[in-house]
């Protein structure tokens, strides 16, 4: 790696599914030829993005600059970090650089979308460095609630930035060792340009409690609940918590039952990859449940969040083929409701209780996130020049700039930045420069990018008030109506109910096209727009909606 | 009204609203030839009803029994409690009963219905009784988040049903006494049959707070924050809340504005009836706000749920025409969000931040409803023989039958009772003895209940993948298509962008017309059914969705 250059170049960071991309992180790092990509996420779509799947990055800078990508570095092994890998990686084949499970998660996803062979997968340890044209990256242990994340050491020309990924501090993981304090305090020693720290408990007092408080919790729920089968819902991706799951199925003589595709498939890959410990003859398969009494028993599984299409979202609807819930289960949420997932979550609470189960969903549960006196340590540790807080809602950077100020730092120190800004930086001075096309991009189907904004207002106009079509056949000579008008609802009214206004509405397409060959208009375009406007005007009057009104003429 | 009758008969009780109709409050209380109604309220859509404006619920049973029913009581004044009263007391024009404000509140809405001739509206003050054939009803003083609430106690010949309505136990109200325990332990005394007691806040351990600790933080609030415009979002119908604000205002020599209709409604009603005490020169009219220093100001908002249309939500959008954010505004959420809103909230705080504004949304507010340990209070004083809880999901009529096992009550004691369900009691006996029609009616602008399963399946069908609709003019004799197909969608793909996918669709639909010739197959029903799979395959195979297919045959 060159030393810091005599034309004094800056580093420039550029977050690419950023603050108006909640969820998407993928943020840029470029210095001069030279841009790594660290991470890689998808989104999953807002209430008004109507059969939207998911979202991910519009990544056009990064394509527009293909010959300066060297790669992208992925922190932990979550979606919003790695989900859109398989859509981007497509359009920029560059090599992977991950931790071992990160990875073993990343290449069961290419495989899913056939291309496992597309690029090089680089597993890196932690404390080991990647050199990637002018920068390199040197990946640091952390906790959070997924093993093996990592924080990241970005080396360049102009300084160093430290970009901690998702993090929280862990005196007492269940897996592996602490996160490398004494790692983040060297680098601190050496002088640090810039802090990218987590943000999502920056508003929350106080420590994060370790993982470990949930294993003794669970040891509690299953010495008091020694009578029913137990449900236990949680994240699939938190490897610690299954295992805790284990170890207390195992201590109080439980057999373990995962359900759930992406239980299973993450359960498949850290077992296969050492990060799980399974005794022997405790996992059973679904089908043997009826082997055992049902208090000898204990089902992992996916639907903490309410996801209805999640195994225990159709076992409280009676919608499981092979789990019917009844008074003798106790049912855990080992989660809290993500925002936005409380109605859910309550939902599924409800017909819970309404199969006569027992349901417990208080405190069996801890963050992946730092709070913040762990963000102040980090703080202390790593002593930045400038702050870039990152990962949360923009209350959430907005929480982490407050506690910076209250450390001391100035408003000129720190840069709360939107998708796309280019915030430009070395020793002597920071500064938003200038902004690069930066969104989002809807998946639907195979559709990537496809439903853009007339398809999405129009799918919004048409679940409020759904759809009026009126088609008419003319005559090709003299636009005298031969057939129709003829009139098709959907979504708007049930047509039994409504067939006097669909007469009034005949009635008033008549009058129109009457006009229309009096007046000599003959231009479809202008007919339409007239049939439409009448039709506007007495379904409102007639029902105070407004369904989309569609006009077709045919000719024959 | 006639004492124990020989023949022993039996109370019935009968929610109309419940259960599975969260929100939508309205009880049928019957003894023989008396039916009684508690309260009349309606519930918000939810996410999957895409278009209703309202729900209200469905009273077929009311209007089959309209000889008997006597008349609605109205615990209080809030639309879950009496918002479906215009829709239904013009099926069944019985007599209302209410507090003063109650009625005031009732009283205007009903106006704007142009429906305020349509009864009798009776006043009813604490401690009176109403005799309604044979039921008599008292009203008890309770709190709430909202003045003038009341318990019940409903006399029947079969014995006492106290109904608590929403309620907390407040020692110290802004307004008006505390909650009336003494009679509570009164008719307790006497013997009560069944408690029917609010389960909001049943999960809650403790006490909830006086509305009074609020204005100590106002107070604070407006002592600490001296340099800016202030901006209280909270709950309209809250009069004491708002009273604590203009004491503060008064206190710290701050204007007053009042913005959002349901606010100023609310204040105009409050104030004419005596409710709300405004010094003399503390309201100004938001027109007036330029005229005064911006930390001499603040205004009182709807919109504390992040209501889109809401006045806050408008400001912090930047599309209020009054109000525009900037940093020398502090924004105060005098609220929590009502679980489902969380997301709506956050991204009104998250504008409001991005706009410069100060933000403070924790802890300046309380509930207004009774925890646990209010709640073991009142059973301590009713002691009830049954148990029926009332008002929240079923995890909280679960967590109040709980707290009911917890205080010495069998399981067959207590009914959680579903729409519809008919429980019987008397001294001797208490049990579900039937169902009668209960349910949700849409309220659409205009329409009520014309919106029903089939239009609300297809509005989410077009909502997820949009429509494509294909039109043919066949010849009236031989079938033969003389013009189209033409293919028109909306919501489904941008066209544009998928032209050769139209060219193929219309060839699909040739085939199919040609096949259908080949075979004579004649029956529109048959061609359109061909059409609708043939096309549906095609368009699953190239996108992967489903939009509804319309097929439109016209005959010239």
């Amino acid at each position: 790696m060159k030393q810091q250059n005599s034309n004094g170049s800056r580093l420039k960071i550029i977050p690419l599914g950023g603050l108006e991309q909640i969820g998407m992180n993928i943020t840029a790092f470029e210095y001069e030829d030279t841009i790594v990509v660290v991470d890689c996420g998808l989104s999953f779509p807002e209430d008004d993005m109507l059969g939207i799947d998911l979202v991910i990055p519009d990544v056009t800078y990064l394509k527009d600059n293909a010959e300066k990508v060297k790669g992208f570095i992925i922190t932990h092994g979550h979606e919003d970090h790695i989900g859109a890998l398989p859509y981007v990686l497509k359009e920029l084949p560059v090599p992977i650089y991950a931790t071992k499970l990160t990875m073993g998660i990343i290449d069961r996803k290419l495989e899913e979308h056939g291309l496992e062979h597309l690029v090089k997968h680089k597993i890196v340890k932690f404390g080991q460095h990647i050199n990637l044209g002018q920068l390199r990256i040197e990946f640091i242990k952390t906790n959070h609630s997924i093993v093996d994340a990592a924080a990241l050491a970005i080396y360049s020309p102009a300084g160093i930035v430290v970009h901690t990924g998702d993090f929280k501090v862990d005196y007492t993981p269940v897996y592996g060792d602490a996160i490398d304090l004494q790692r983040f305090g060297e680098i601190g020693k050496k002088g640090v340009l810039a802090l990218m720290c987590d943000s999502t408990n920056a508003e929350r007092p106080g420590f994060t409690q370790s993982e470990t408080t949930v294993g003794r919790t669970f040891d509690n729920i299953f010495s008091e609940n020694t009578t029913t089968r137990l449900i236990i819902a949680t994240f699939a991706s938190n490897v610690d918590r299954v295992q805790q799951i284990i170890n207390s199925a195992n201590k109080y003589g439980r057999k373990v039952v995962v359900e759930g595709r992406s239980m299973v498939n993450i359960i498949d890959t850290a077992s296969s990859l050492g990060y799980l410990d399974v005794p022997e003859n405790t996992l059973i398969d679904i089908e043997r449940l009826k082997d055992f009494p049902e208090e000898r028993t204990v089902i992992i599984t996916t639907g903490s969040q309410g996801e209805s299409m999640a195994a225990l979202s159709r076992m409280a609807s009676g919608q499981h083929r092979k789990v019917s819930i009844g008074p003798s289960d106790t049912v855990i949420f080992s989660s809290n409701p993500i925002p936005g997932n409380e109605k859910a979550v309550s939902k599924v609470i409800n017909e819970l209780y309404a199969k006569g189960a027992n349901v417990i969903f208080q405190d069996v549960h801890v963050s992946g996130h730092a709070c913040r006196e762990e963000i102040k340590l980090i703080y202390t540790l790593v002593q930045p020049k400038y702050i870039v807080p990152v990962h949360g809602e923009y209350r959430h950077l907005k929480a982490q700039a407050g506690l910076a100020k209250e450390l001391g730092y100035e408003s000129d120190h720190i840069f709360i930045l939107r998708s796309g800004e280019v915030l430009e930086l070395d020793e002597k001075k920071a500064e938003i420069t200038g902004k690069v096309p930066a969104g989002s991009i809807f998946v639907d189907g195979l559709g990537v990018g496809d439903v853009g904004n007339i398809v999405m207002r129009d799918r919004q106009h048409l679940a409020e008030d759904g759809i009026l079509i009126v088609v008419l056949a003319l005559d090709a000579y003299n636009n005298i109506v031969v057939s129709g008008p003829d009139i098709v609802t959907r979504g708007f009214v049930y047509v039994r109910e409504s067939d006097a206004l669909i007469e009034e509405a005949k009635e008033v397409v008549m009058e129109e096209m009457d006009y229309c060959m009096e007046k000599h208009i003959s231009d479809w375009g202008k007919i339409k727009t007239r049939i439409k406007d009448s039709l506007g005007d007495l379904l409102w009057k007639r029902t105070r909606r407004r369904p989309m009104i569609l006009p077709i003429i045919m000719e024959v």
